[in-house]
């Protein structure tokens, strides 16, 4: 199955070509510039230097969250337009479950602690680990404060290997708490629309309008609301 | 320094945007699609992509050889002409150098086998070991049988870690002779441009016409003239 992936849920932008579990080509910017601005040229720019049209594309995946709600709504809101307009399946994965691909690397047997900073002294936060080559689940997703983190983790003996926007956040606190890990190399700390793909590979794809965004918080205008509403 | 790097000495094409060690983007494909064609418009879209242009741009970066003949021309005539014409400095590296960067993901101490395909039942390679994060050489760039390779390997107690479009190819060899070892997963196994630029990093960068194509053997039209010279 031929699937374009995106990733837009942090600061990286990021869309892949992967068949079959093979990467035939990935294009990412961690430059800072607005996702709903790059996303889809990215895509048409990758499609073109592989020489790939959007009628060989057989279903479409996307992180459909947790991470920043503007840039999950970009990533969804794209592959359900791409998906209605080509009439080919999608499917929406978790951006921590896509990410704690890149702890493969790690070898077999480690623990992935995949961490998105989500403001809020939280992170988003889903531990992996990794067997047969692929990432295993050992809890949901979640919000969970870096001290509650670190206290889970010291009560066991692994040293996780930190992946995500919120790696570099959790290594500090680690460091500061005597606490071994290993931070992810640069180029495998950031979400990528490989991880997307990959985690996609074993999923149901869906009709794009069956898509929806996992926030796993309110954002912070609902919360205002309901504080308005509580005092009232 | 923000460093525009480039690949295309095997499979992988691959441009990236490196500034300081930290990555702005990067976009490769695999797809097989020819270099020449594929290269510099992946070079142009990746920086219209990030917000770059050619004049923020201070030094180029490619991977030199070794590598495929045409593919180490393709990316060392594009890195000439483009120093020339934006009168910016350039710096080649060693391909099983930036490839080993992949590497650091395998963790401190870890011993990286940089294996590219050279055919004739050879691999180029180079062997490194992670230190404070990035890789040190151990040997020299060579042209060597998989079976010296191997032989080599046992002869010490590590557990090498495979990267490189040689190292499906190295693996096969290894476990048929019940060799311990762990092939990179497909995200890192291939040259990238950030790995180009990683090893640019701490090189001279040089005016562009100093750059020289690193090929460690001879091409195949040079070595049957060779024969037929020595036949007559």
């Amino acid at each position: 199955m031929l699937i374009l992936a995106f990733e837009s849920t942090a600061k990286a932008a990021s869309v892949a070509l992967v068949r079959d579990g093979v990467l035939l080509g990935q294009t990412t910017q961690l430059s800072g510039l607005t996702h709903s601005r790059t996303l889809l040229p990215m895509a048409e720019d990758l499609m073109k230097n592989t020489g790939v049209s959007l009628s060989d594309v057989e279903g479409f995946a996307v992180a459909h969250g947790p991470g920043s709600f503007t840039g999950v709504r970009i990533g969804v809101s794209a592959v359900k337009g791409l998906a209605w307009a080509a009439q080919k399946p999608a499917c929406g994965v978790s951006t921590l479950e896509a990410m704690a691909w890149h702890g493969v690397a790690a070898g077999e047997g480690s623990l992935i602690c995949c961490c998105m900073d989500a403001r809020r002294n939280q992170v988003y936060n889903a531990l992996f680990q990794i067997h047969d080559g692929r990432p295993e689940r050992l809890c949901e997703d979640r919000a969970i404060s870096v001290e509650e983190l670190l206290s889970e983790l010291q009560s066991n003996d692994w040293t996780p290997f930190l992946v995500g926007d919120g790696a570099a956040l959790c290594s500090a606190a680690f460091r500061a708490a005597d606490f071994a890990h290993t931070l992810a190399p640069e180029n495998l700390r950031h979400q990528s629309a490989w991880g997307v793909a990959m985690a996609a590979q074993r999923q149901e794809f869906v009709p794009g309008d069956r898509l929806q965004p996992v926030y796993l918080r309110l954002s912070q205008a609902e919360r205002e609301r309901q504080a308005r509403l509580s005092q009232n």
